[in-house]
């Protein structure tokens, strides 16, 4: 068994408003910072798992993606899986 | 005046407590995912801004984390600015 590191980012789709970008992009301009044209916020999660395989790290992590980690019905995810040193 | 994209990662520094991320491990090992190690969470932001350079751009993101976007008493930040199509 080797250990696997997963890197995973969860988006809001381009289509779901999203307050917490819009509350910072609200806060980085009274700051000073006028040339903000948008911000968007999302998660993102580092999984530390052992598997077999890096194929096998890989389907462990999209199930838990698909499952658990993102809402499909709102969010995007991606993720890139690395041999642990 | 270039459009830039800044994908700004901020984590937990690794000696602070992450209740987020123990409760997420949980839940995956009661889902049945018990080869999982340990999770960290974090947070994903992306910023669109416009500047003269990528210089420029790098510089101001650098001081959005440090003033707004992360806490560094207890987090960490990296960011990679790239200049929008």
């Amino acid at each position: 068994m080797q250990q696997f590191r997963a890197a995973i980012y969860v988006t809001l789709k381009p289509v779901v408003n999203d307050p917490q970008g819009l509350a910072i992009a609200d806060g980085l301009r009274h700051l000073g910072y006028g040339s903000v044209a948008s911000v968007r916020a999302g998660k993102y999660i580092v999984v530390t798992l052992t598997a077999h395989t890096s194929q096998e790290a890989e389907q462990l992590v999209g199930q838990m993606c698909a499952r658990l980690l993102a809402n499909p019905v709102i969010e995007d995810y991606r993720f890139e899986v690395s041999l642990q040193q």
